[in-house]
């Protein structure tokens, strides 16, 4: 595959890496870089083209199994320029030019989705409330920014997220905004839950039953929130809805390097020690009080509802770059 | 309190900065210390004496608020030397020895009790099941690893145990036993549970309501079993009971540094960020299936009454080092 | 705003002191004083009556904050009148014609719905069943009344409902129509859960996630029922559904004045003591088996969506009266 | 109603008498029959022929009261022929053929939906997976039978299910199918539920708010399933749901002979025995994870709006055999 | 019953008319009473003496069918006196004083259980703690009153307690006493409890499993804290104990008068409705983490147990007034 | 084995084959066997009478691993009889004699035992309940009985008790004893739960944590009733008490043959079948509201601790037949 420029194998490494991070950044990022490449191709011909593309789209979603985001955004994508080319669009440059619009058009949607999200989520946070994140959901963050932005006086609780840490770049961007943050372990979730009001995170990815699919550890908060009677709100745009559960289909549950838990040296030492480090769980939509969409807030259940209720038809089982 | 010598310091603050781990561990090397340093006395006065045992006794007491094991093995020991004090006994020689002499028999105490348990836990694993355990307790442990040597094919599950890593260590005492080890992040937890059979952990201190104190987590970790009828065990002493509960106080939460979570450089930059770093949680006892001690297997409710019954009486509400 | 006639201000009065009762009479009340107040108008300004009817509006809305159905109702009419406005309709008698209409189409409407949900309620009701049912609901009554018309021997408990007793009213409709009826305080609710078979109430307004607002206490006698396994049917017409809440707005919950608990002079004498009176409480979705609409019986997730499937298309955010 | 021939009167008779069981073979017999009866039908008038089909539908409607796919497979096909009756067809030819074509394709559909509830449903189960399953469901079988073929090793509890012992002829078609299974009485579910990972059945009826009627016994194991945290999952077509439900009607339970639990001269010593036989209960949606559709993966409570999407509309309340 | 002084008819009257309130109360007033009565006996026959000071008895007893304090505290007299005179005791004199000793020693162990209930009780709450509590029970003030005394931040919901609205008094106490209290009708007790800490009542009494006997009303309130994770805490005398239900009978829960709830002006109008009244419900041990007692504080399944500890034996069957 | 007469083995075998059923008649058979088999013994040497003895029990013990009734009442005579032989009662004769006169003590004690529960039980009783009752115990029946004989107005669901259909037993004895009885599967329990005010059954065992163990099925009843707030009571001597469990060892649950369940001929057949046939299962205390025992009603966690203060003591490791 060395046939793609150095920008994108950086891009294609930097969401592998999680040095590119959260499901919202990862999908433009990724429809931003296909844009970027296919806009700097070459060649004239037609067919290759669509199939310089359709290659660099799966080298782009086999980045990360469970970021539904990115084949949604890339499908979104791909539908619509495969559609003008089966309807006879065949110059290599208007192709181009049509696959740079699109991007950019998923790219705006995208940005957009956050702000309304933000204003939604805003309007569940009441004055005096005490909040719970967990990782680092952009769209989560936006929610809680916007209810400090709006004079509404709140605290945040934020658990670190082993093995990466990402809960202290969230405790960075809430600091940095003037919220006032508190930052704990992941184990100490329950022990401050009686005192926090509502729990909101992001999803990477969102099932047929309404199940959702986020940052390993965030299952047992939303346990934790149903024992204490606390609100769970998830933050999530409809294009993290995963299309495959429909079909039956299991998402699966990226496992990631156990170099992220413990040093290759000591894991060397002992013979009988195996590290298991998969990077998300699921939380039973019994656990989910309320899914903000860029559409509105809707419960669980009524997620997959609202994807057909607005896109007008299920994704079909056959993907775009297939 | 310059006054006690290097060695007797040396222990309280090994106890203090956690190098010396474990409840069962902490209550032995404080009784220890408490027989060597009074073991060492040189003067003759006998009330002198008795002073310095009990301001050794405070100065140990003052190490680790939540851990109960340690002031009830101060007890054991105090209780029957004031009492032979207050009967007559007046000679610095004498008092002396009698102290190694319950000193020792409490460390002995201990270390059956270990034994017991070991032999009563590892009844209630049967081949094939696969464990989990949380932190570091030498009685879970001891009850694990004598399963193992009975012949049970078994896997543990090890909790990395934020922010000290206790985890690491258990992994690392299960496998050089030989013990299959999978150590995983604590947020980890729910996800695996389905496949676990029955957690088993130690106890840091248990209330007068069979609620059990334990490492940051533990309370989680019980919820999640809860949650899926996987049975959950607690390995402790008798002298784990926290005879202040019973006349209505709080066991005091240990709130530790923030260091051990995030390094002083890093918070000094965000001004809106606290950290907070609660060592223990509360499991209430309806999440607790049985406490596994060195008379027996009880439920947590029926804790206290195994004091009542086997101790006679109630501890009383005046410490004996006051 | 002592532009409105005083038969107007009196329904806006008799709405405002709970005079008027009801979820459903109260938008019908205020639709019909609407109705009177246009047809009354005797100005020839298109421009002034299209302002009046919307300042006429707004008085009518601010008298119940919580009362949905209120709000609907005018947004049915409004939104009709306004469409034939900018569709270019401009006599004022012809709007005032329009506007009789549209008022009268509304009032039939509810008026069925009411006849619909108590043929669907009914049938959930079977010979020999023990009901319960909390303040004065209307449509919830008519299920009963029809149940009993039906030949069906049944019994009803009714709650005295604090603290304006509209249990009482709830009572004297029942008797009187033959329904062997047993009144009780609130708090015996759940001394009588097991031995009812089926509880059923009104709503006051309905929110995205098939949460019910209703008058305070419901949300106990909800969780009561559930631990008993009885059966927690919400009789409602799908007006009754909160449109804001789609946009994350929270269902304000009416605050109405100590008077209604405690005498003025009583309260006087204690500096310290407050008094707080929410009219409403919120019932989460899981507690509700069954939402029985004009349309058809519902699991409460179901509610927005049928609002969408029969209505076409949701609520906008602009309110027709702005 | 001696006017039908006798192998029509044998289908009457086999689906009463049990001998044709599953609710997917039902709908197929009875649609086959009503085919057959049709086409063998030599009158020329063609009210005389609409009336015999009716007819002949309302005495297929009767054999099983509770088995909804049977109607509803005959409203598929006279909703239809009334259809093209009233648009002016008047042959007994022409109708005689359309109603053979009609059944023919309602066979065929119903064949089919199988085939994707398997494909689904079999990607629900994973390598290694112990399931267990209640009663003998077709379409349960067939997502077991097709997760085998697969090559997924795989285990499966079924219970014998009392009274007619029908879970023998499921171990019966498992294992000659290849696959390990463990027969069982249905009170040891509970006892094995700890080592199960997914509980699949079938249905008879599903209702608007999503609960599922099926096999006595049904919801006691799902509710150990719930317990457990084990998933619950339901295979069944579309067709499957009741209509009437969603206007309030209850699903009637079938009451069947004491004969299938005692013997009549064992029940005639006892004078004061009594022998209750419902076939069916009902299990609510919270205690199911998924439905397995021919259409896709769905939450109970989005199962009515499947209908909705997919048909276009919600059948009436008049029977068109009425 | 004419034989008794007016005094003491009027202690009686006052009992039954609920204008002697609360547990502690009535029971001191009762021995208080049996004091009197019995000293001021002016005969000389001693079976005569025992007689009067039996039927007594029997009259305080049948005031309050569920008040157990009131014959705990007789039993507490009676049973020593008794046991006196079977020992030979038999001057008129002698017995007198020793009644009068016997009421004075019951008297003070009352009065002193209280304050140790207020000690342990207090340090159960925390600065800060925002509490709730139902009815009007001296001991749960008197925990209240000392944990504000003790200089804790604390704000108090008090809910009004139909149909007597004893609530009133209970904020009245606290409000002069300088609590900071709010007071809220019965059914608002969910929509506040997750601002709630701790909720504290009394406990008229309290049966052989730890369920508690308490206000109508306590057990909605104990089961919205279990479902908001508060915790609920019951203060109660160990006398509080219902020595019946140790031999299964059940508590019987006094019905009281329906003029309570309504007048009888308004009853008699409506023909088909009765008016229910209980007094008491029952609330389970499930849903109480604690019971606060004179000897400590224990889990509701051990209170029982401390019973037994404490007083050697278990009250027999057999009732000394008998 | 042959050294004991037919007679004894005929007991043995009747235990053995659940001819001889139900836990106290277990008891109270085997305990008679050993009295008969003991005092037919003929030889004169003391030891040889005494292994005789051991030997007996063994045999006894053997027969039914779950049933602890049989030895706990073989430890009642054996550990007297073993006392007094380690006293020095040195002739054949004598401890024949005292070995007959132990057995009859038991005998009595377990027959008063199940009078004492008839009566504490059937006041928890109350008329107009209905009832449910699995499998066939004989105190549980005794209590039913009794609540009849007393005159209220009772209805018992009893389930037919799969594999061996105990349930027709019980529905015989209750219906010839006049109690209206309805008969149904066992998988029918979680269908009539809602109209069932209490649940009682019997034990096999009792467990250190308050479980029982019970025919297979309680617990599945036991999860019902709870779910549907019914009373689930539990009848027991208290020498059902399993003093293993005290030291960590778990009951085991006996494994039956398949051919309880199906045909020797048709498992046959069938290579892929495998058939479980657990006898037992084991009920979680938190789903028992209470175990009446001969020496009151007690929660199932104060169990053991009755045992204590009881018989003073409990039962050693060693078993006194080993």
């Amino acid at each position: 595959m060395g046939r793609f420029p150095r920008e994108f194998m950086d891009v294609v490494e930097g969401i592998k890496s999680m040095r590119i991070r959260g499901a919202a950044r990862i999908a433009r990022a990724a429809v931003a870089a296909l844009r970027d490449v296919g806009n700097s191709y070459e060649g004239s011909d037609v067919a290759g083209f669509i199939n310089y593309i359709k290659e660099a789209s799966k080298l782009l979603v086999a980045t990360r199994p469970t970021a539904v985001s990115l084949p949604n955004g890339l499908r979104f994508v791909l539908n619509k320029l495969l559609t003008d080319y089966s309807l006879g669009v065949d110059s290599v440059g208007e192709l181009r030019d049509r696959l740079v619009r699109y991007c950019d058009e998923f790219i705006n949607i995208s940005r957009e989705a956050a702000d309304k999200i933000a204003v939604f989520g805003a309007r569940r946070i009441e004055d005096g409330d005490i909040l719970l994140t967990h990782c680092n959901s952009s769209v989560a963050i936006g929610v809680i920014k916007r209810a400090f932005d709006e004079g509404k006086s709140i605290k945040v609780f934020v658990t670190e997220t082993r093995p990466r840490f990402q809960g202290r770049l969230t405790a960075e961007a809430l600091s940095s905004h003037g919220v006032e943050t508190i930052l704990i372990v992941d184990s100490a979730a329950r022990y401050y839950m009686n005192d926090i009001d509502k729990v909101i995170v992001g999803a990477d990815a969102i099932a047929a039953n309404g199940a959702v699919v986020n940052k390993i550890g965030t299952s047992l908060i939303a346990l934790a929130a149903h024992e204490a009677r606390t609100s769970f709100m998830v933050a999530a745009e409809t294009y993290k809805f995963s299309p495959d559960t429909l079909f039956g289909k299991l998402i699966k549950i990226e496992e990631r390097s156990y170099e992220e838990i413990v040093s290759r040296d000591w894991l060397n030492k002992y013979p009988n020690i195996n590290v298991k480090n998969p990077a998300f769980d699921v939380t039973p939509p019994e656990y989910i009080d309320l899914i903000i969409t860029e559409l509105g807030v809707v419960s669980p259940s009524m997620f997959p509802i609202l994807i057909m209720e607005r896109y007008g038809a299920i994704y079909s089982e056959l993907e775009p770059w297939e």
